[in-house]
């Protein structure tokens, strides 16, 4: 029998997940469970879940894990930054919401004969620092023996006022695209912890990877002004995170190489020891800034933010009903399709 | 050096979790992060946080976590009934504060080489059925590798009215003590589960254990109506949970040991096999009932309850200022000292 007549004969028995892969998986559970209740207005398939419970007022909720050995490694973070880390990624989705974070549940599944009560209290401080940056309070949670792994899930619940909230499938023919801070260099900081390289002046670098800021008050500012029409943080990559923005918005997009935002640490080592800076700034995850589209005459509101901040926010292409998907322009002007690929914890993992 | 002082020495840098135990874990937390926020009515030590968002309303959300190895075993369990009791131990939660559940997020961790796609079609199955009979939505969540060990977080968001909140530290002096449903039929169905023990007409027994129900419409119709003065839901034992409300209610109580509610299956297995049924009743987890205190002249609205809900709830002892901690009296009227432990995750684990 003809390979592709077995695989048909065995499915859906032998659909395996990493055939499926992370996003795939994902799409399968939100297809086959779509919402009834009016009052969720978005449920799968964007940052955070978009609740309306009462007059005015939108409820925003948003959970994530981290494993040991796929998400973090001990060997190269310690307590105090894992309990920093693991709030921030929540928050980025809140914040990519345009929503205002109110307090957090904390689940963990603690190794307790190798984890101890002083990695845990500086956990927790950890946690609880970024909290209180950000006026987010620890609401509750769940301890359990871990076994193997320490495993950490965050649930963030946040507010937005109704008509404020920001969804990833607003995208327009002909908006700009913008992205705060900037690119690569918490995957560039990965890499140096890996390697063990540790350089001085590369702190700031290796800290983007090990806790990351979540940009909370830029994405609440953004909405408040009415500025983006669509939104999302970006967790698996520039790449892959547009991907999904294009996808639900229904139009395709432009990226030029050329402004993509790079840092100055990024640069200086970039030059010396990385052979393709670019791909590191594309598909490298865990920059936790907000990539955002809006009309071309938001453009100045956009700069004036951006100086508010002092922090940048960039322009790096546009979004076309012409393009199908995501194009690259090269430094040469040179138009190039691209794979839309980050990270797959099924399938890379 | 006497051993105390050397154990003073050392301290804190040898505290073990095991030496705190689950629950001195969980005070040590909720004392040094008490929340500041004015709109968070309550963070932790109860069964949800309560955050007021708007005039009127009331915002529950509760997380549980689930490890295999420590909170079930795919030996005795199937992807359906596990994905059900993950959300039910959720609900359990928003139900004991009187409650309404809006919907759900959920964390899993796959160990994909060994779990299919099919169990997790089974699973989501599970845990929507769950869900559509307590009009509940999926809204959102995170999958990716886990390791050895499947783990599954949820994430309950609930709404209630201003007012209506049920707390643990609500119990009075005098207060009749009720529990809903029947207490050690999960304990029993989990000791018959690890036997092998397969006996007709011990189905109910052992699905109480696998996929227990969470008593939602019981904890809102009792909030509603105004009958508890506290309330909790039976997740750690009888007497683990009622320690933890007269704890938080600064007064004692007695529990009647001839009034437990005991079904007509598990009185049947008592009978035959079963040496110490009490102590099941008193100290087996996981019943996910609600155990709640109601002054006297509440007695009437209990039993119109009751027979509305055709379910038992049963009164099963007092609150008084006169006793310190918990006390039973046993058939021939004697009173005894209790522990009030249940299971503890670090020490017994």
């Amino acid at each position: 029998m003809p390979k592709f007549l077995e695989l048909l004969k065995n499915y859906p028995k032998k659909v395996k997940l990493s055939d499926l892969g992370e996003f795939g998986f994902i799409d399968r559970i939100a297809r086959k469970y779509p919402t009834k209740n009016p009052s969720i207005l978005k449920g799968i398939g964007d940052d955070s879940a978009v609740i309306s419970l009462s007059e005015g007022l939108i409820v925003l909720l948003s959970t994530d894990q981290l494993i040991e050995g796929f998400h973090f490694n001990l060997e190269i973070t310690d307590g105090w930054k894992l309990g920093w880390k693991s709030l921030a990624v929540n928050l980025s989705d809140i914040a990519a919401m345009g929503g205002v974070p109110i307090g957090f549940c904390l689940s963990l599944g603690i190794p307790s004969q190798r984890i101890s009560i002083e990695f845990l209290d500086d956990f927790y401080k950890g946690i609880t620092s970024l909290g209180e940056r950000t006026g987010v309070e620890l609401l509750g949670g769940d301890t359990s023996e871990g076994g193997e792994r320490l495993t950490i899930s965050v649930s963030v619940l946040g507010k937005a006022s109704q008509g404020k909230v920001i969804y990833r499938q607003g995208g327009k023919d002909g908006d700009n695209l913008y992205v705060t801070g900037y690119l690569g260099d918490a995957a560039l900081g990965l890499k140096l912890l890996k390697k063990g390289v540790y350089k001085k002046g590369m702190e700031n670098i290796i800290n983007r990877h090990l806790c990351p800021e979540p940009r909370t008050r830029t994405g609440q500012l953004l909405a408040e002004r009415g500025i983006p029409n669509a939104m999302i943080d970006i967790s698996d990559g520039l790449l892959a995170d547009l991907n999904h923005l294009v996808n639900q918005s229904g139009v395709g997009a432009e990226v030029n190489l050329c402004l993509l935002p790079l840092s100055t640490e990024f640069r200086a080592w970039a030059a010396v020891y990385e052979p393709n800076p670019i791909n590191l700034a594309l598909r490298g995850g865990e920059d936790y800034e907000l990539l955002f589209s809006a009309s071309p005459e938001k453009s100045e509101e956009v700069d004036r933010l951006s100086k508010e901040l002092s922090y940048p926010i960039t322009y790096i292409g546009k979004l076309s009903r012409k393009i199908k998907g995501i194009v690259v322009k090269d430094e040469k002007g040179k138009i190039k399709e691209v794979q839309p690929l980050g990270f797959d914890h099924f399938r890379d993992g």
